[in-house]
């Protein structure tokens, strides 16, 4: 049987000492966040994690959802589970102490869901998804709107979706068909199907707020003609409470390779009564703002996914009696060493670690962005703060879910051929992450939009938001002695970056098929360069601590070894991804579809 | 729903002029290989993968196995089907005809095998598993038990089995406790627990014949006190009829990942009688001598599942239709363009396809060096047949499924959303395809025998056997600039697998952690330089056809244009291999285990 141990100590330094989140005290929702504070809510968030999702994670896996005539239920324990969820107010973490949240900082609150995609990410998606239509009604809703559905999503007593793909359209929601006709009364009738709605219908809610792309018609085509609308599943009463039943439906579940304990719902919408929310026609620009929000929840998945399979292979590993070392005995008292003896073990856990050590430092780094790009007082660091979030946006997505796949995939194979077996949990780890490169745009797209919409905006404004800093950091620790092992790869790489970028910016504008070409390798060079910048600033401040004698030296001297160990055995990928892009397209378009 | 078909026209090309078999027709089997014999069991065989087993492979899926008390039952339709298999002769494509086999060389046999991963990797593996049975008794038996057994292995009547790991040793054989009594009759009486059994049970056969490794008591300590024996499920009566039941008995099933139409058994052995299989104390290396063939047939394995991933891929990016092409629109009488307008979707498809046609090739290639290194007239190139296919089966094991789990990967992500529902049977391919890279030895495994025993094996005279042909290629095709596009990658990654190859030999003498930390970086640069060997010998041929005036230009035509993909789009890889392998132990050995 798995286990999973929350990684306090690590996110402790990453909000108190790398990202020292002490500084933002006026900002609102960071007054109270002391390092007490941060400490008990990671404890206890922690310990909902590890004692109330984890336990449930393989059961939830084995039994998965059940459909019938329309209804869904969760496996068993899900209903207790999420009572003791909301109950302990985990639902409304970062939401608007206005609409009864907690209102933290969301790099909290992105702590807290690495645990719980650790956890059990098939739980996550529904409290996940109502969060994503919280978000959405509360910057496009009216007040009404946000009075009668905020305060509900924000206590998890009603769960929420987002519908936007087809059978037909998934990528491309111009071709959507979905109608939204307008009635006297201001509200609409909405009809169509949709697919793959993650958590579309289930038992742990007393109602779901839809929210659902449409076409009004007579509205232009493609996506300019796309509204987006409130479509709850009961009507809501004058009261505030869930009445009748509205004319939405969920007509089946889909059979998936993993996540199973999340309804992925093919929902049919007739004639149901939708609300507008936000301007007409403007549906996809609403959608738009909440995607940087979604990619990093998405990224964090698959480090939540990467930590514990991590966790669970180290166990083994110094568990796991085979063989002796290559240099000799070590254990001479048992009967064979533990496998991490072996260099090639410890290079698959290496490779796990690293990244999952360097994938938090930049998820946090990336949602502390965020929270500043909304609070900060001052306009110019909030606009710098969202220019950064939107360049790195598609890296933090594909990257960390792309990278936390591999890294899953070594988690099985320290295992051996018992990774294979269900019972010890490492084969759902790679069924529970695949879905992460697939959903909310796959690596691809977010490639696309890399290359296609991030490097070339703001005249390579939002690009300069990166590459500054980490300029100015490899110029101000250059010469440091102990800073060496990390600077110099990663000037290296980043020269790489820079060549990379160049190279994409001269030859897309010539041919956008040059740089749609590059897009994955450079999305993919561009994750190294920023872990490796993460890496880099770490080891900085753990020298700083090694060099003052504070306590806790095993943790800081780990950090330098397995910052070491991604500059080495990493990092080096930069260079043939550069060789990679800049051979160019010709080799990809050569050939005709029809030989393919 | 996916489909398949047998790439016949890609394995005539690697038999007849790749391969050149026909210049082998002094060699016993190969008398009647003609073109066109190879043709027609190439059909043949492909219908029975197209028609027979891959109708099954999802409901196989769907189903798994059945286990009852003992008993196991194989999914709806596999008992037919195995019947339309061994009844058309399919289980003995190589046996010996003298034991009812049809003497076809290994090379045909190995295409053969592809298709039957492509269409039923779980399928193949009750045929498979008989056939290591008979191989063993045809190596190792005596005359009574080549007799006895053999005829019916070969028609497929009865089943047979490998039995090695126990639940506290996979790896470290060593470790094994399994006893055999001896007798005075001369058997011996077996009692152990053996787990992994592949095909350990199922209701195929009327009986199976298991092969188990056990010690003697009073022997040595290690893998030098274990010896092999046959235990048949029912002892096998005087007139050849299968009799009583012997004292082995399936405790249960595993639930795995994939391939769950594959019976994976827990065999209990209690005072069961068994045969001597070769001599006493020499099981291990009765075992070792069938390890080669068995590791071509798994790595086969990556090969047949990533084809059949492409294959569907292909076909779905030809056919999704989803945004516009980046140059513009390229089907104006469609409401948008197929997504293989896409640079990135069809880099996915060309690294499969380009792994696809190399792994073939050097599939085929090994698996006619079996053939040679057993039939051919002269001792020397029997030798050197021998020390090339030692050499390289390490490579072929790890390098195709660790590639071909890369692959079918890159299947799923060309349907997006759609590849993880399982209707669509991409993601039973990913899930499948995850044991290759497990059993018969991991990845890192195969590594480890590649630096640490073929490297030095007959003072680098084995690793000469290869690296002297790559050599003279690239010599006589330097100067001809047909070739460039192919000779000149191809130079410059052998040459990086010469350094490394060097570096290895002067770091692992000092210091075996330093081949240990470079054994699977290794590993994969000598895979992708041997695929560059492949698709570089390839090319010469394409060029030769073209230039000639032959027919089928558009074959020829997409050969180079998929090889100058692998050359430009893979390779590389090889100088960020080389980085990591000269960065040595150093970063993987600091941190004491405690600390991970």
């Amino acid at each position: 049987m798995p286990t999973y141990q929350a990684p306090l100590r690590d996110t402790r330094f990453l909000l108190n000492e790398f990202l020292e989140i002490g500084k933002y005290r006026n900002l609102p929702g960071f007054e109270n966040t002391t390092p007490d504070l941060i400490d008990a809510i990671l404890e206890e968030g922690g310990r909902i994690a590890e004692e109330v999702l984890f336990p449930l994670n393989q059961s939830g896996d084995e039994e998965g959802c059940h459909f019938d005539n329309g209804e869904v239920s969760t496996p068993k324990g899900f209903k207790e589970a999420y009572k003791t969820f909301t109950e302990g107010g985990w639902a409304g973490l970062v939401a608007d102490p206005d609409y009864g949240g907690q209102g933290l900082p969301r790099v909290i609150g992105s702590a807290f869901v690495e645990m719980i995609c650790s956890a059990n990410l098939s739980f996550g998606t529904y409290p996940g998804l109502a969060s994503a239509a919280y978000a959405a009604i509360k910057k496009h809703g009216s007040d009404d709107q946000k009075n009668t559905y905020l305060p509900k999503l924000a206590n998890g007593e009603w769960g929420g979706t987002m519908n936007l793909t087809e059978p037909h359209c998934g990528t491309d929601l111009g071709l959507m068909r979905t109608k939204a006709e307008p009635q006297d009364d201001g509200s609409f009738r909405i009809t169509g199907t949709k697919i793959f709605i993650t958590a579309g219908e289930h038992d742990l809610t007393d109602n779901i707020i839809h929210l659902v792309l449409a076409r009004i018609p007579g509205g232009p085509e493609g996506v300019r003609g796309i509204s987006l609308f409130i479509v709850p599943k009961f009507l809501v009463n004058g009261d505030g409470t869930p009445g009748i039943r509205n004319g939405v439906v969920c007509g089946s579940i889909e059979k998936k390779m993993g996540i199973k304990a999340s309804s992925t719902c093919v929902m049919n919408y007739d004639d149901a009564v939708g609300y507008l929310l936000g301007e007409e026609h403007r549906g996809m620009r609403a959608m738009f703002t909440m995607m940087n929000e979604a990619r990093l929840g998405v990224g964090i998945q698959g480090l939540g996914l990467s930590e514990v399979a991590y966790q669970n292979a180290a166990a083994y590993a110094k568990e796991r009696l085979q063989g002796r070392g290559l240099k000799g005995v070590a254990a001479p008292d048992k009967p064979a060493d533990p496998i991490i003896v072996h260099p090639d073990v410890r290079k698959m856990l290496l490779t796990m670690r690293s990244f999952n050590e360097g994938a938090r430092a930049l998820a946090l780094w990336m949602a502390l962005q965020t929270d500043l790009a909304e609070r900060h007082p001052e306009e110019s660091v909030r606009r710098d703060a969202d220019e950064l979030v939107s360049l790195m946006m598609p890296i933090v997505k594909a990257y960390l879910t792309d990278m936390g796949f591999e890294s899953v995939n070594w988690g099985v194979q320290c295992f051996g051929g018992h990774g294979y077996i269900r019972e010890h949990g490492m084969e759902q780890f790679v069924r529970d992450t695949r879905i992460t490169q697939l959903y909310e745009g796959t690596s691809g797209i977010q490639a696309l939009d890399l290359v296609g919409r991030k490097l070339p905006a703001h005249m390579g404004r939002s690009l300069r938001q990166f590459f500054h800093p980490v300029d100015a950091f490899i110029r101000e620790n250059m010469s440091d002695p102990a800073m060496k092992d990390f600077v110099l790869p990663l000037a290296k790489s980043f020269a790489r970056l820079q060549q990379a970028t160049a190279w994409i910016a001269e030859q897309g504008l010539k041919d956008p098929e040059q740089a749609g070409a590059a897009s994955a390798d450079y999305l993919k060079m561009f994750g190294h360069v920023a872990l490796a910048y993460m890496w880099a600033r770490m080891a900085r401040i753990s020298n700083e601590k090694l060099a003052d004698g504070a306590g806790d030296r095993d943790f800081f001297e780990a950090k330098l070894m397995v910052g070491r160990f991604f500059m080495t055995k990493t990092l080096p990928d930069t260079s043939a991804l550069l060789s990679k892009i800049t051979a160019g397209a010709a080799p990809l378009m050569a050939m005709d579809a029809d030989a393919f």
